[in-house]
């Protein structure tokens, strides 16, 4: 199986979201895209004028964030997405972590902070994506998860596709392909060749620590050692024409 | 199987989703509940200065009302039903006619009025709702087709029950209920408890002549008829609290 995360530097972009899109339609893997959508959330609360707050990139999500982002993610994102991999002759299936149950989670506890309707996952309903692949299905899954009493909860694609890449790991092969837009992790943020080919833990944090990895970077590379490290055999973090390129997480 | 239709006076009304929901969640048969959404689309158009026209109850489709449509019907409303229905113990999937390609269409070609993104149903993915069913999941069904090039279509959600319905009759027995506000099709719409019993088309078209059944009637009646004549073993139209009650289409 293969799981790809993109986000909202792909969904907003034709072009980037052809090229996956295309890629995906071209190769033969069965795969699961998780998608975000950050920037169109963002549009619509100020078109609604509902005041966003973000913190540490994430977004705090109060009742109306959280009906926006249901609506942003998904409908409008999630149904785009699907069909045009229709378009493309793959049998896409869009859900969110309440359908089937794809994944339950609970809102967040934090000592500080109160994110609001935002979810940590607890479990990956596997049964329904090895049953969905081995039909042909490609899912495509939203950004939101449940937690089993009615209510939906915004939770971070990163951390979905890292949840979904290790629970089908347990009883299959799994790659997992965070998508962004450079061709992997910078050493040099303004070179664009310079991206590592592949990056340990270790050096990660050496890197980190002398200012050579930048911060912004560290939240995707915690998902993709954490990935890699409960047993996804393959991580990557790469650009959006170059989904088997990137540099490869060790 | 069982197709439940409900419009936009229930999914807006907390006690009368939650009751057909309950019954949803009791009766054993397994479901498809296909739901619309009129008002918070005509809202959410609203707060967004997106001018709206309604020609014989149906909604004028351009490019930004189905952006509006997408995410009220295929996000906030779709998803919502789900994660009640997860609540109830009901392990329901959320899908439009692009997930899995569960209902293929054509934009609406009519001679007088270009209805924009309106889809009529061409085909539907029996296997998909059987795979599902037989695996213990619910479909719920928002009103939203595609057409296999990529465009998501608008479709009338009394339209996509009968199509399901009857699509599902040619392999399983199948009852489609149509939900709305009153005990079932009224003889004196100023008396709650004048509802036929059962209507034949022929009875129909006689109290529609003389006046008895209102021309607001007519076109569900019309996918009521359409759908016992085309297979469908049982049809009612009947209220959010009686769903085996109401009308029986005869």
């Amino acid at each position: 199986m293969r799981v790809i995360k993109i986000g909202g530097n792909v969904v907003d972009s034709v072009e980037r979201r052809a090229s996956v899109l295309d890629a995906i339609a071209t190769n033969g893997l069965p795969t699961v895209l998780v998608h975000g959508g950050g920037k169109l959330a963002t549009e619509l609360a100020e078109r609604l004028n509902v005041p966003q707050t973000l913190v540490d990139g994430r977004r705090i999500t109060d009742a109306e964030t959280l009906r926006i982002v249901t609506m942003v993610y998904g409908g409008l994102v999630n149904k785009t997405l699907v069909a045009e991999l229709q378009a493309r002759g793959v049998n896409a299936i869009g859900l969110t972590g309440a359908d089937g149950n794809l994944m339950l989670a609970h809102r967040r506890v934090h000592a500080e902070r109160d994110y609001g309707f935002v979810g940590d996952v607890d479990a990956v309903n596997v049964a329904l994506l090895t049953m969905l692949a081995e039909a042909g299905y490609t899912v495509v899954c939203a950004p939101l998860t449940h937690d089993g009493k009615g209510t939906l909860l915004n939770t971070n694609a990163d951390t979905i596709a890292r949840e979904i890449a290790v629970a089908l790991s347990a009883t299959t092969e799994t790659e997992l392909s965070y998508i962004f837009e450079h061709e992997g992790v910078l050493r040099d943020v303004n070179d664009a060749s310079s991206a590592f080919v592949q990056l340990s833990r270790a050096q990660a944090q050496a890197y980190a620590a002398n200012g050579v990895i930048t911060a912004g970077m560290l939240p995707k590379l915690e998902n993709a050692f954490a990935a890699a490290e409960r047993g996804v055999r393959r991580v990557r973090i790469t650009r959006w024409d170059a989904l088997d390129g990137g540099t490869l997480i060790v």
